[in-house]
């Protein structure tokens, strides 16, 4: 037995002897950016599990950047860590041999070069996660050796402020502080005081201030410009057949121009229908502009955050009722908290997809780009751990019964809201998810599905809305799922008699059938037509970033 | 529209009226105690949404004294947010007519009060949630007007010391104070500097030094002299047929004797078994002192902690290299992050129950006590958004495949582990849920089940395994569980002709179908046998309360 020996310290000598090294190279807690990459070879080991901050938003550039120029005869092997491969480096650290294996969330425009590293032989996907998934794994077997973090300033001491766009910094600074990891950070700038402490200083090692301020996404913007008069129609057969059916207070919006329609719709159709205060009250979700004329008209209560938009700091310091801010006014959002919530918390989440099978099966995943699936398997799953009751999961749960003598139990509404051809005439409904072909590539077992067809509830398209609750076998889901699918190959499959019988019993409804007739979705509908109308809306406290000005 | 007016900020101007009311009573943000019942009769408000922090362990149990002495003419008709109901203190609100509603998790000794005062009408139980449940909704529509949270330590600006026991804290000063709301904690000692910063001061408004360090209860603590032998026979069961069958490494114990002889044999039977660095590897889990034997070892690399355990500090300290320390070399648990690595990392849980009904459905609600069901409902769910591979999860989901051309999905192996008698010979097995007449006095719409039997993949009984994933339809899945129900009515109305058939496909193991005999099963295979054999294995660094001492 080794009782107190080296023996059991052996994370702590680790950080012990990374900690001497880097001192050659930088005395004090505050790093000069110069000495940034000769930090970064002190500090990591080959084979090390290497957390690199970045999500749809917020993003550790600079210690990206710094991370691809370490010398990969000294530093290679690393393990990657990350909720979102975005930016060049991230994939440059594989074609340079820095890193060789990854864990990760989500990856955005950065899907077809990591297509092209597995071919290449150059990188090992070990799994596409949830992001809430991979923060759980930080705290069990994928624990980092070094995290590298942004922040919005820091004190002398090292205390951190990462203000509205706190994102996912908390989860991966505790994992790793807390297990003899060392934690890097690049902030903008370094302050005497700071308007609040998001982080502790005593979990920080290092300090840079990076030569730019770190770079932010606006994913969450959608121009009302672009909003189609098919996806006003489908908004308002969402409002109509799904929200005010079920009583949805407590919901998640999943990202795009259906969604946006949805949220621009409220105080104007859902208004007109008797609906304030009776759904979308509680949301976890980030600051959509979009939503700004639904706040405005009284229609929301509260909403929770993963990340904060850009453009929208002003506004949101001036709704402190609605959304969760500091002591400063800024928000504090928190990716973690934000994703309990929507598992847990909500009613309702509707998203969008590329493809869906016949099961409902849904994926984002398409031939020769391994995308991902953020946040949406976490809250497209049916919440099986909830026990609180609201109307709307009991009447789902109720739909969902088949069986007089099981125990009741609710169900969480999941949305898939697709027009049946996306651009370029691909369609959403397919017989085969091209998901299939990506595990042969990827060497996994299981396709990566983003959401899986016994969780999705609703399918809803220009043709109307198809109740998977309501189906009572197999055939009837397929039926169902061919009924709502258009003029793509698995709608014109459909057998017309058993999708007939299917719109008789409600399982499958159209516009008409929800009393909308199909002359009412106008634009003229949406409470903002433009980004200019958001900003009117918010008495211009919404200041859109310059690629969403055009006037 | 007002576009930026008070409108918009009724909460801050509701936290600054209680501020200003709270300045007559303490001017600073150190108050005595002896000003404690006055300053939450000055910053509470009738109708407040109150979060008082405690769990199975850490209790507010000062700040919960004081507020059932306030004025109930001046304040009531409080909302109450608790993770447990534990303490007289907190029946007291209500009967006091302090509170009068309330959201919470677990109760244990207070269930018997709770069910009477629910008669009484003195108290609207609104729902019983999973932890990490209550935890989201405080994000979205529970979130706090006041905090009651407890620490080891603050320093003079309210830097907060949480310790080993950060437990539920993070989490509900997160929601409060982000939100507007008020943040009252009650702290051991005031100290010039703190061991490490747990909760930064700017989160904090007030600070109270209690009289008597906050309670806490010591939960997890099983003398293995109580662990009988078939009990023993029961874990070599769950060793050889669960652990070792699919290569189980990341998981959750439940709390409990059955659970300790697993966590006693691991150096003994399953080394002798070649499962050393195979299984049980990596864990969610509070740090059992039962465990200390497995440690020693090397069976286990690494444990993240929804809190502490009374005793456990030093032998922790000493083992940073296993569990999650700070720079201070105490312990830092959460119960939100371990809550969400036991949901999404895990690949097992194994608990108890009070009651299975022929579906496998379980609960711990029991005629007349309105317990709850902790973290079992969020550990105990098939966590339908995980999406990352392991061994032991694709071989549970191969084995819950019926239809071969559905997609195929992994599966969370949840194994519920009983004697088919509980004490006083009350049968485990039950025809009808006690739930669901608990359900009725509730006023609730479902029964409260701790786990759904569709969650449920393995039953282990001292007459052997019901593996349901292999069960084909519901009557092979009722025969299997009757199979392993023992003498129970529920056992002995079972077919059996169909058991010996599910016997036959291996849904049902007995000891004697895994070659183990039960004479085998001695108390002599558990690596400690008594308290003072874990604190001698802990090498002297364990330090059991003085109520497990009786040497």
């Amino acid at each position: 037995m080794n009782q107190d020996s080296t023996h059991w310290r052996t994370g702590q000598q680790s950080k012990a002897d990374r900690l001497e090294r880097a001192k050659r190279i930088a005395p004090a807690k505050l790093v000069d950016s110069s000495l940034a990459v000769a930090l970064l070879e002190a500090v990591l080991q080959p084979r090390d599990r290497v957390c690199l901050e970045g999500n749809n938003q917020k993003q550790a550039d600079f210690l990206a950047q710094c991370l691809a120029k370490v010398n990969p005869e000294k530093i290679n092997h690393l393990h990657m860590l990350q909720s979102v491969v975005a930016l060049p480096e991230h994939t440059a650290l594989f074609e340079k041999g820095i890193a060789s294996e990854i864990d990760f969330s989500f990856s955005g425009p950065q899907g077809a070069r990591l297509a092209n590293l597995v071919t290449a032989g150059k990188i090992k996907i070990n799994a596409i996660h949830t992001y809430l998934e991979l923060f759980g794994r930080y705290f069990v077997d994928l624990t980092p050796n070094v995290a590298f973090i942004a922040a919005e300033a820091a004190d002398a001491q090292g205390n951190l402020y990462t203000g509205p766009n706190t994102e996912d910094t908390p989860a991966i600074v505790e994992a790793t502080a807390f297990k003899n990891g060392i934690v890097i950070v690049q902030v903008n700038d370094l302050r005497d005081s700071l308007p609040r402490v998001d982080i502790p200083a005593d979990w920080v090692d290092f300090v840079i201030v990076a030569p730019r301020p770190n770079y932010i996404e606006p994913l969450f913007t959608r121009d009302p410009a672009q909003i189609s008069e098919i996806q006003v129609l489908m908004a308002m057969m969402v409002i109509k057949g799904i929200y005010a059916e079920y009583g949805v207070k407590r919901l998640n919006h999943g990202i795009g121009f259906d969604t946006a329609a949805i949220e621009l719709l409220l105080p104007t159709y859902a208004e007109s229908l008797g609906l304030k205060g009776q759904i979308c009250t509680h949301w976890a979700l980030n600051p959509h502009p979009a939503l700004i004329p639904a706040i405005e008209a009284g229609f929301v209560q509260s909403v929770h955050s993963f990340g904060s938009e850009l453009g929208m700091e002003k506004y949101i310091a001036a709704r402190p009722d609605v959304f969760f801010t500091g002591a400063d006014g800024s928000m504090r959002s928190n990716r973690a908290f934000s994703q309990a919530a929507g598992h847990y918390a909500c009613d309702l989440f509707i998203g969008s997809t590329l493809q869906i099978d016949t099961f409902g099966n849904s994926s984002t995943a398409t031939k020769g780009r391994i995308t991902g699936f953020g946040g949406a398997p976490n809250m497209g799953a049916d919440a099986r751990g909830r026990r609180h009751e609201s109307a709307a999961w009991l009447k789902a749960g109720r739909q969902a019964q088949h069986k007089p003598n099981h125990i009741p139990r609710g169900r969480k509404l999941v949305v898939q809201m697709v027009e049946t051809f996306r651009e370029h005439m691909a369609p959403a409904f397919v017989e085969r998810l091209d998901a299939w072909d990506l595990a042969d590539s990827m060497g996994l077992n299981n396709p990566p599905v983003m959401i899986y067809g016994d969780d999705v509830t609703h399918i809803v398209t220009e043709e109307g809305i198809a109740n998977l609750l309501l189906c009572r076998n197999d055939e009837e889901r397929e039926q169902a799922i061919r009924g709502v699918a258009g003029y793509t190959s698995v709608g014109l499959g459909r057998d017309q008699a058993m999708v007939d019988a299917l719109r008789a019993r409600g399982v499958i409804k159209r516009a008409e059938d929800l009393g909308i007739s199909i002359r009412q979705a106008s634009r003229d509908l949406l409470a903002a037509k433009t980004v200019k109308d958001l900003v009117r809306a918010s008495g211009g406290l919404y200041n859109p970033p310059s690629r969403f000005r055009n006037w």
